[in-house]
C-alpha cells in the first residue's frame, strides 16, 4: 500500500485522486486544500486539511499546484527528510526545498475540467534523487497502470517545450481552422473527422511520412492562391512560415 | 442503382472505388486508367480501360486526378451533355470542360495508401450546376454512408485552406514535436497520447475554449525559457508568431 497526501485541489490534484481512489494500492492519508468545497466531492471531509501543521505521515507527498507556487509551497512544509514531488512539466526538481526529498512525478496530458481522463493511456515523466524514492514513483505509476519513463529536469523540460507544440500550438491552428470556417459561413464540424484523422495517423506513421499536401508537393499555385485568399496578416504570415518549414524538413530528409 | 465510372487510379480513385465496392446501391461501370495493374486488385480487367473512346454510358463520372490535370482530362471526354464532377478541394467548378454538365464531389479527408477509411466518418463536399444532378451526388454520398454538404466552389476552396490548417500544418508541429524529442534523446511516442487527447477536445469543445498553455496564460517565464531552449531558428519563430497568435485571439474573444 503506497501512501500518499496530495498538496493541492485544482485540475491536476483532482485528476490524480481520482485516478488514486481507484487503485486498491494506494491510500490518500490526506489532501491539503484551502478551499474543501473545491474537493468535497471526492475525498472525505475528515482526510482535508488547510493547515500544513496537522500533515500526517506517508510515504510520498504529491505538490499539484501551478508552477510558481511550487517552490513557496515546498518550503512551507514542516518535515524534513521525507519524500516530495511536484507534477510539473516545467519546472525541475531543484525548486523544491532541499530540506526533503525531491522527485518528480508528472503525467504528461492535458486535463480537462470535469471530464474523467484514463491514466493506463497517459505517460508519466519520473524523476528522483534517490533511488529508493524512484521505486516509490514506479510503483505509483504502476498502480494507476500508467507507462513511466525516467526523464531528467533538462529533459522534461524539452519534452514540456515539444509538448507545447502537439497540444497548444496544434489547437491553435484548430481555432485557425474554425475561425477560417466561421468567416465563410462553413460549418466547423465539417473538418472534425480530418482532425481526428490526422492525430490517428502518426499513432503509426512518422510525423514525415504522413506529411501531405501542397507545401510538401511543392504546388507553387495552391500556395498562392490560399495566400491571397487569407485577409488576416497573422494566419498569412503562420501560412508561410510552416509552409517553408514543412519545405526545408523535407529537403533535409532526402 | 447509380451507375458509375471513375477516371483515374490513384490515392483518392482507390478509396472511393473500394467504398463504392461495398454500397449495394452503386454499379462501377468502368475505372479509366493507363496503368491497369495499378488497381487490378479492386476491380474486375473487363471493366479497366485505357482509352477515352470506349468509355460507356453511366449516370456519372468521377475525375480522380491530380488537380493540375483535372481541366485536360475533362476536355478529352468524347461526349456532351453528360454529369462529370471532380473530386479536388481546391480546383473550381468551372474548370472542368463545359460541355458536360458539371459537378464536384469533395471527400474531406487525408489519405493514407493501402489504409482503408469509413466514409460513414468522411464529410464529402458537394456541388452541381444543375440541381437534378444534385440529386445524384446527394445519393452517391448517401450510399457509401457519407454526411454530405452543399459547399459552392469559393467556399471550397475557403474549406481547403483551413484543412491545410488543421491537418498539413498540424501534422508539421507533430514533425517538430518529434525532432524535438529526437534531439534529446526522449522517445516520440512519449507525445502521442497528447496528441490523440488534443484532437479528441476539440470533438466537443471549441478550439477557443479548449486552449492551455504558456501562451494563453501570459506565463512569459515560461514562453522565454522555452524560446531559450530552442536551438533551431524557424522553430523558434514558429514558437514566436503562434504564441502571439494565440494572445492576440483570446484578447480579441474577450
Amino acid at each position: 500500500m503506497i501512501k500518499v497526501t496530495i498538496i493541492g485541489s485544482g485540475n491536476v490534484a483532482q485528476h490524480l485522486i481520482a485516478a488514486f481512489l481507484k487503485s486498491s494500492e494506494i491510500e490518500i492519508c490526506q489532501v491539503f486544500s484551502r478551499n474543501k468545497e473545491s474537493i468535497s466531492h471526492l475525498v472525505d471531509r475528515s482526510k482535508i486539511t488547510d493547515n500544513y501543521d496537522s500533515l500526517s505521515e506517508s510515504d510520498i507527498y504529491i505538490i499539484a499546484v501551478s508552477d510558481s507556487a511550487i517552490a513557496e509551497v515546498s518550503s512551507k512544509l514542516p518535515f524534513k527528510n521525507r519524500f516530495v514531488v511536484h507534477t510539473s512539466g516545467s519546472v525541475p526538481l531543484e525548486e523544491l526545498d532541499s530540506k526533503n526529498k525531491r522527485g518528480v512525478f508528472y503525467p504528461l496530458q492535458t486535463f480537462t475540467k470535469n471530464k474523467e481522463v484514463d491514466f493506463s493511456t497517459i505517460p508519466t515523466c519520473l524523476e528522483s534523487e534517490i533511488d529508493d524514492d524512484y521505486t516509490i514513483l514506479e510503483n505509483l505509476a504502476e498502480a494507476i497502470n500508467s507507462r513511466h519513463y525516467l526523464i531528467s529536469s533538462s529533459q522534461r523540460k524539452s519534452l514540456h517545450v515539444a509538448a507545447v507544440f502537439v497540444n497548444n500550438f496544434t489547437n491553435h491552428l484548430y481555432q485557425i481552422g474554425a475561425a477560417i470556417c466561421d468567416e465563410h459561413q462553413l460549418p466547423f464540424e465539417i473538418l472534425k473527422p480530418l482532425i481526428a484523422e490526422t492525430a490517428q495517423k502518426v499513432q503509426s506513421l512518422s510525423p514525415l511520412e504522413a506529411q501531405t499536401g501542397p507545401a510538401k508537393r511543392h504546388d507553387q499555385n495552391t500556395i498562392d492562391s490560399h495566400l491571397a485568399l487569407l485577409t488576416d496578416q497573422t494566419q498569412k504570415e503562420i501560412y508561410k512560415i510552416l509552409t517553408q518549414s514543412i519545405q526545408h524538413s523535407h529537403v533535409k530528409k532526402l
